[in-house]
């Protein structure tokens, strides 16, 4: 049964986390909305909400024969082992998964910098909160966690769990290049603040199957309706 | 082994989530910080920063033998058939830990309510944003949380999983009493919107062991340095 993943179309976003898995072992993966466009749509919207069939509330969802699976790390969570992607000991399995929900707190951080009051607003209704908040992330928050995984890695030599590439390794490739596109000039010095990050980033972005990937249309471009949005009146300097 | 637990003094937080899971099947578990004051601590902090032996971002930090988990879902997800509040099959494991991830990203944005510019500023520093960020979440996000994990229980049979008492509806008692200590008018007509999680949350509180644990000083009462916290002038008539 080949897997199914649902995500919203047009956008990176979490979804790309569950599709940088699948591309660099070469599983086989329906991307739903993207293939079957309204369709697809209106399929991942039947399985929302609540109540019966409907477990997930919100994307990315995954669909693995009658299994259905939402949140990205849960999602991982899931893969990992059955992709090769995860340390095989439980301990470690629960090491690599409190990193990966650490990784979603840190994406949901960088979101809120142009979301701080409500994603049901725009972002011109909230830009002086974003500024504000922005600011604080990029100043406090962002080198907090950016510190956190570089130790992580130089004590792993490289790898972010148990010695071994795993799915952490791909979400935290995907963490670096998000922040580069979102805010360049914040991060002009990273190689030299957090070299053992750089370090991940340069080899997981070499992998060959990713690498292909990254270069293909099927990843899709960053853009201003992701997670990390480059709005250049939100970045300082580095 | 006693399980050690990891938390910040003084407030419920998201160490809540574990104790409630501890105390409803009355397993002894040792609440470090509260214990052992400064020492515990600094033992905390020696389990945070990445790098070896501090494999933690942040509490709440859980402490079985050799084996140390971060993440408040993580650390259920650990726990839950260890201490019998999980269901039995795998892919049931993960609907659970994908609802309990669902509850960490609602108890964020009701974090965000009153920071949601930066956790490192104080609330009154930001509460022209926190009011607009609040009615937001009051009038959009919560009812859509709400409604979802009404719909999820009223499909179960007043359980969010498999039929089965598990964890996650220790959860839901916990964000409900905290919705409504924080928010009571919004929150007045709660039992006739969401029917099947004002039952669940008359449930759970009866449970003989929670209730009793409830009464007792090892509760910290809600108050304004938690998750929940009631400012007046966030509130609104719901």
């Amino acid at each position: 049964m080949t897997y199914r993943l649902f995500y919203w179309p047009g956008l990176q976003g979490r979804g790309e986390f569950v599709r940088l898995a699948f591309e660099e072992v070469a599983e086989p993966y329906v991307d739903v909305v993207r293939e079957d466009g309204p369709e697809g749509m209106a399929a991942m919207a039947a399985l929302m909400g609540g109540g019966e069939g409907r477990p997930a509330f919100a994307p990315p969802i995954l669909e693995d024969g009658d299994v259905v699976i939402s949140q990205t790390a849960n999602i991982l969570l899931y893969l990992g082992p059955r992709l090769g992607l995860a340390p095989p000991d439980e301990a470690l399995r629960h090491t690599a998964h409190g990193l990966q929900l650490t990784i979603a707190d840190f994406v949901n951080e960088a979101h809120d910098t142009h979301h701080p009051i409500s994603g049901n607003l725009f972002y011109k209704d909230q830009k002086e909160a974003a500024k504000a908040c922005a600011t604080e992330f990029l100043n406090n928050r962002a080198p907090k966690y950016l510190a956190y995984f570089d130790k992580t890695l130089a004590a792993g030599d490289g790898f972010a769990v148990g010695g071994v590439h795993s799915y952490v390794d791909l979400s935290l490739f995907q963490v670096v290049v998000g922040l580069a596109y979102a805010f360049p000039r914040a991060m002009a010095r990273f190689d030299e603040r957090w070299p053992a990050l750089a370090a991940l980033t340069e080899r997981v972005g070499r992998r060959p199957r990713l690498a292909a990937y990254l270069a293909s249309p099927r990843r899709i471009p960053f853009n201003e309706t992701g997670i990390f949005r480059h709005y250049p009146e939100l970045d300082i300097d580095g």
